[in-house]
């Protein structure tokens, strides 16, 4: 990770930390660590003060610690996290001397409970502090997304030819996965690939279901890249689509671009999400029950959230999915996602190059 | 999921709720909730009374909730896991009689700052006790297991063949994912795959680094089977092994073995731990950081853990992993693991039909 990326976060975060008071910051959720020290492993926290970043790891890490972390003191412990903290706390003065140290709220009781059985200091938590700043994109964060964004859509490309009679679920999402992987990725998250009425469970996981004539196909799924997500849905139909499932395809992507039209720096996230239910409401078809979107970046789902009762508006260098989707139950279910940077003035599509065609000859 | 199994657990689960004087669990650590009530989903709690077990899903998950769940009540939330559990509450008399509501220590912070916010009972938080009857298997929990394994191993014999000079670890994985895709399977975790001095991180993430003649080879990998993870090491060779990676390769061939000598119901946990060190040791070898093993079924790594400073004993019916390893930095790294089921008159090791020579041809 590049030093001045990493020395630029650290400060936005100092800032932060000062503005509240907060002396001494102990990083727990796995994307914070990422993202404060540009370590990829597991495991391990990281703690904050006004004149340093140390990285608690263990021995499975530490080789790899040294070469992705350019600017923080890395320490290999052999207790627990919650001992190593606190012995650190112990030899750090300033942060012994001021009394206190925070916690992310995403840390849970259990490990809440060890630090305060170990760490001599008054414990006090926040939430979302990291969180809020990583929603906002730094240049090296969108490059990483778009590189995740390309590999995906080319994997999906190579696999369009996959999508045949007789191949299963499961089979189509190994062979997904092997683009991807054949590409220098991972998965951001498990591959969805539904056949048919399949698709309506929104998290429907793949089966050994083999494909048929005229089926519909469902895949949802995202290439991780240098730490970073893409997450993108297609439906695709085996020969001709039915009338009806065609004008279901015609209102979610109308949806989609009703919402994506929407985007842009300063406007309501429950304006962008209404937008999307509204052209299917319009159309007296069952209006989705999960949000309209959700930030990505290092984790798959992040800040800001697009549901109908999210509060403040969109940021330029948010990066979100728009994914309005139409389930019926026994029947069919269809959605459609992309990955959408906000700008000043609208939005820029990271999954344009994406097959988006349902017909695949 | 079999409603007698599930009815079982509950069982069990009630027992020790009543022995601590709980009213009221609720479960929010995802294994949890699936071992409670067959739910393979995500974004979902539990609630255990004496009563009654709910499901608090979205509508994302409801279909699959009806068809996975046997025993359990269904409820679709529209708001936050909080408020569905606080609405919940309120309804069940018995519960707000008894005033008192108990969380999984796992919980996160910010969430049990949410109930405390909406729930009106008093909270209070209790650790591992699903976590503790999970650690022992009940009959489809070890067939579950046993099934991923055999995926898994099945799996790496139909990849051995494309261990060749220019294959890149990222593709090596991607084609080791898709095999166990093939057999209806998915991940455990991310797939490992290592060439030459790569093995010596422990947790090294594949790249697109081509493997070359007489390079060396490290899979760590498992197959997810009806929700159970396998958990596999290997390590492979490409021609002939110079003489000191033999000798090193048999060295931890004989730790393992060493240590699955030892495992037996009663067993202290640190004894098996030790067997292992104490042959590289011996060998003037260095010994490895991380654990002997770990539990594995419904989470990658669950309770027991085997370490120098665990402690208890095994007990006939938990599934463990006996992976010890040896790393020289910039040189090389060996490790094999194999999944055991502890019984009271020694173990049965579940992955023995998995490809074991590091010989390839």
């Amino acid at each position: 990770m590049n030093r001045e990326v990493i020395k630029k976060r650290i400060k936005a975060i100092r800032r932060e930390l000062n503005s509240r008071k907060i002396n001494c910051l102990i990083v727990t959720k796995p994307a914070n660590v990422t993202y404060t020290t540009g370590f990829l492993g597991d495991d391990s926290w990281v703690l904050i003060t006004r004149g340093g970043v140390y990285l608690l790891t263990d021995s499975r890490y530490t080789e790899q610690a040294q070469s992705e972390c350019p600017r923080c003191t890395i320490i290999e412990r052999t207790n627990s996290l919650a001992e190593a903290v606190a012995k650190l706390v112990k030899k750090l003065k300033s942060v012994s001397a001021s009394g206190g140290v925070t916690v992310e709220k995403s840390t849970s009781l259990a490990d809440f409970g060890e630090l305060r059985k170990h760490v001599k200091a008054r414990l006090k938590s926040v939430a979302n502090i990291i969180e809020t700043i990583r929603s906002n994109k730094d240049g090296s964060e969108i490059t990483a997304i778009k590189d995740a964004a390309s590999i995906a859509a080319q994997a999906l490309k190579r696999t369009l030819r996959y999508i045949k009679p007789a191949t299963t679920e499961s089979e189509l999402a190994g062979m997904l996965d092997f683009q991807i992987r054949k590409l220098g990725a991972t998965n951001s998250f498990p591959t969805i690939v539904a056949f048919g009425p399949n698709a309506s469970r929104p998290h429907h996981q793949p089966s050994r279901k083999k494909l048929k004539q005229k089926d519909t196909v469902l895949i949802d799924f995202g290439a991780k890249y240098k730490g970073y997500c893409s997450d993108i849905t297609r439906c695709f139909v085996v020969g001709r689509p039915t009338a009806f499932y065609q004008k279901v395809y015609d209102v979610v992507e109308q949806a989609q671009a009703a919402a994506i039209k929407m985007i842009k720096a300063g406007v309501k996230i429950t304006h962008v999400d209404a937008a999307a239910r509204e052209v299917i409401d319009k159309n007296d078809l069952p209006v989705y029950g999960h949000g309209t979107g959700h930030g990505l970046g290092l984790e798959i789902h992040e800040s800001p959230f697009l549901k109908a009762d999210s509060k403040g508006k969109l940021k330029a260098g948010q990066v979100i999915t728009i994914e309005p989707g139409l389930y019926m139950p026994g029947k069919l279910g269809v959605r459609i996602e992309d990955d959408v940077l906000v700008t000043e003035t609208g939005c820029r599509i990271l999954t344009r190059n994406c097959p988006h065609s349902p017909l695949l000859s």
